[in-house]
């Protein structure tokens, strides 16, 4: 993830940056309803109505433009879900709250068309290029963060030794995506708190004794 | 799923027929790679290097092409996956052969882009109109195949009662939409065959010990 320098506010440079995110973040939003190949400079313009040579300044062009939203979806999707799982203990609890983090980020409209990256990866899946690259990073990065979860919540005695981490790790996030899917296609209301049934029969399934209790939230 | 009157060989409308169906093979591979909203009468007639006005004959316009698109989508879905299944016996071999189908027809890319229906899903979950109902349409019908193959095998007594049809197709489909996606986007050639595995484990888990022995084709 690409971090920027922080910038000293009331400045040119501060005002600059802060233009740039919310002009992001509306990006982000646009994105995740009509598709990151759908996000011009010229309809992002409109929406915002700004002049397109004043986005033009802050993105030269479509594919910058695409690859900064991506950034910001990311920058999101990291506050939303993984940082506050990361106050949990490792082992069982954090896993468990990543996938549930996940799954209440969609609920709760966290981007409008739903989840951003699983929308943005079937989109590009068959585009080559910068964008595809840095979704795929993106995605990686999130498999890894969930397989290292998998592997805490064995070396704390909470899950079985027997459990292969990159395989489960795909599991759960197989399911989650399936909720998505679910909830924002079919609009099925259960979609979500289904699948949070069916995350948590398997790890209750694959915990062991001095695993601590897991709980639905809310 | 409109299933067109059948013609007589050798007539004007026959040849017509035959056209507009080996048109749809292309754009439904077209739209497989580029999305159904990239699949314009234009673009299409660029790929087949026919004139706008010839098309313009077979489909009146933008949505009308991407409908019947979406209609041919599906029928080489249920030529590939549904239709072979139902040679098997009702009940666990016809479950597993579904998804068995399901898993390799992406992977030996009947449709160049992947699984046709996972990516038009993501694409128009979040863009009201006809195009995005017929989508939902035939994914209901695919999960209404999927939980009445599960409501079979327990009738013939190889799956535990216990199983909810609909949550347990619901399980099955999301499984497989993570392989498809693993996959396609990350080019991770194990993605289908370990989703085979964890599938074929949840079957075997969850059968009676009068279930049939299921085994990985290949």
């Amino acid at each position: 993830m690409k971090v920027s320098p922080p910038v000293k506010p009331g400045t040119r440079v501060a005002k600059g940056a802060r233009t740039r995110e919310s002009i992001l973040r509306v990006a982000v939003n646009l994105a995740s309803v009509e598709g990151l190949e759908g996000l011009s400079i010229g309809r992002l313009a409109d929406e915002l109505k700004m002049s397109k040579s004043g986005l033009f300044a802050h993105f030269g062009s479509k594919e910058e433009l695409q690859l900064a939203t991506v950034e910001m979806a990311r920058e999101i999707f990291v506050a939303h879900v993984i940082r506050p799982a990361l106050t949990k203990p490792p082992g069982m609890p954090r896993l468990w709250s990543l996938c549930q983090n996940w799954l209440e980020h969609v609920e709760s409209r966290v981007f409008e068309g739903g989840c951003f990256f699983t929308a943005a990866s079937f989109e590009f899946d068959s585009r080559p290029g910068p964008v595809r690259e840095l979704i795929v990073q993106a995605m990686r990065k999130w498999l890894l963060t969930l397989s290292r979860a998998v592997e805490e919540a064995q070396k704390a005695g909470h899950l079985q030794d027997s459990v292969d981490p990159q395989r489960f790790a795909f599991e759960v996030y197989s399911l989650a995506i399936g909720a998505h899917w679910g909830h924002q296609l079919l609009g099925d209301r259960k979609a979500l708190s289904n699948v949070r049934g069916t995350i948590l029969g398997r790890l209750r399934a694959l915990s062991t004794a001095s695993c601590p209790p897991l709980r639905k939230a809310g």
